[in-house]
């Protein structure tokens, strides 16, 4: 910190985005990508756009809020897209979060929440999850704070039921709930049909994982007409032109293209079942996870250990060095390809442990 | 504002953007946008990403520092790219500034500026220009407070010579000096050099309109390491995937085409000449600018009536119903055939308004 930076910042401690080496060509399996490329049309969507890029961009995304309007069954003054969804959680802990009003989220989960309520200066209610790391809904009722739920939950994969999150955004009728859905799209059930209900819902998404996007950053608030105008508030206030040219037809291509992105989400799920069998007749304890990821631990070597063991052969994983889960890797789901070489070097690792015992 | 905002947020007004009708096809000379489309290796480039969008940027943004530190003449630790350069500003207000240090700037000028005074919770200095419309630097010397200054200004295109933003960034050694380079390639002499000299001097520039990336969204940073590190740890507490694959590969490419650029620049340079000389035949007081706009008033028509007048006849420019400036219009500078529409639509105005009178 420079001797100028404000001191209201003087406990910030940034988000670490998961590691992107180039000293070698890794199986990437770390930060939750898709392994399938978007869809020759939304390539052919951010081409046109590269040549009008003199042009500013459509502040208010109309034609993208129009097709994802129809794409989540709501209107389009539901829906403010944004620079990834990083940036609606941003905006949300800006909106609806302040020194006196708390955002409560579980102890494991999304690491960013944390970190925008420093940096928004809104006290952090941090909840246990249970010893299976499955939320309890009953912790969330009647709290009277802004809540923030990753659903399904990440690292853990494990996803609560639609009633369940309706129960504690009903019991918090004063506050807002923000359901973060970026992995909802691999098993889980979405609760956007309950913002026609629900004034205090705000649901997030992300074109990043389920429709192979993360490079043109773009995500979702969906919610009720007034909660969305407090969010374009803060947009208008930040960085109005947030969604640039090629990013706007990216996404609405996309849209178009639903059935292809459904079918890769299929087969990540597919990928994701075998994956997780193999693992377990290894000997790994894996979560129940709904989304494009596993978390894994293996009673005869630690999660730290094992990530590094990886990396050394080539193979990205993460690990979160943090109490409770420090035992556990957290493993995006790539193609059959690339979990047969994750599964050969992982039983290559454990025949090496074991020898050397 | 609904009853789940922060009431931290209740004298909020955020900025508006130019307009983008949608009723007609306008002459659009109100957004201060290049006419001039970008380079074809910049398109090409983008696209090249395009096929590639289901990984993630790089969040360091790496192989762009390094060619806009070639092309600034600094280090890359001396750049933080951006999603446009509103983004840097609204990273330094945040950065820098708190209820206790103020940010100081000019009565007239970018109003952004006051909103994100507003955002930030950073009491306003503002500072009136002369009469002139020019800065007195004099009235920025030993303030003791964050100062930020558009150099060129806008809306009026006036610039401030470098060792008059020096005097300003050597006399305020406690707080940091933003001065916003977004037109600084139109005439402009720009301070990036000091940053060696200076720790508190940030100048930011943007690809939007001398580099023809308005819709791509791509600013700069460039400051010496320690500003660079402090704005980095906001990026990195806010937006870490800020600037998308695309725009990093189109702002390398357009790195790379400097040369095309440049001469565009040139070309606007050339126009703006003839449409002051022309304006200035019709009466119009023309501020000297060193921008891609004229800020121009004429004692016949008011600034309101003439926007409204140009509207109705298919030529967009911008007026700021703001004292002191609201006899003014803002012109774009298009290409030579686009201000000759302007030219023959205010001749037709003025006529109109003569023989009413």
């Amino acid at each position: 910190m420079s001797r100028f930076m404000s001191a209201r910042h003087a406990a910030l401690t940034p988000y670490t985005p998961g590691e992107q080496p180039r000293d070698m060509a890794y199986t990437k399996l770390n930060t939750n990508e898709s392994p399938y490329p978007p869809s020759p049309a939304v390539a052919a969507a951010a081409e046109r756009e590269a040549g009008r890029l003199n042009l500013y961009c459509d502040p208010t995304c109309a034609e993208l809020c129009r097709k994802a309007a129809a794409l989540y069954g709501v209107e389009p003054e539901n829906i403010l897209p944004v620079n990834g969804s990083d940036e609606i959680l941003y905006f949300a802990f800006t909106a609806f979060g302040d020194e006196t009003h708390p955002f409560a989220f579980p102890d494991i989960s999304y690491g960013f929440y944390p970190v925008y309520a420093d940096m928004c200066h809104v006290p952090a209610h941090i909840i246990p999850l249970r010893d299976d790391f499955s939320i309890d809904p009953g912790d969330y009722i009647g709290l009277n704070e802004n809540i923030v739920i990753a659903n399904p939950n990440a690292p853990t994969g494990m996803a609560l039921s639609v009633s369940d999150i309706e129960s504690i955004v009903r019991a918090n009728p004063d506050r807002v709930v923000v359901i973060d859905e970026a992995y909802i799209d691999f098993g889980g059930v979405s609760c956007v049909p309950l913002i026609k209900t629900y004034d205090n819902l705000l649901v997030t998404q992300t074109f990043s994982k389920s429709r192979s996007l993360a490079g043109a950053r773009l995500g979702f608030g969906i919610a009720c007409q007034s909660l969305i105008r407090d969010l374009n508030t803060v947009k208008y206030s930040v960085n109005p032109y947030n969604v640039n040219r090629m990013t706007q037809a990216a996404g609405a291509a996309a849209i178009d293209d639903n059935a292809y992105y459904m079918e890769n989400c299929r087969r990540i799920v597919d990928t994701r079942a075998n994956t997780a069998r193999a693992l377990e007749a290894l000997g790994f304890t894996v979560l129940p996870s709904c989304s494009n990821f596993l978390f894994a631990a293996h009673p005869a070597i630690g999660g730290g250990a094992l990530y590094r063991a990886l990396k050394a052969r080539g193979v990205l994983v993460r690990h979160f060095d943090k109490p409770r889960i420090d035992g556990f890797v957290r493993i995006t789901i790539g193609t059959p390809e690339q979990m047969d070489i994750l599964l050969g070097e992982i039983r290559a690792i454990l025949q090496e442990g074991g020898s050397q015992a």
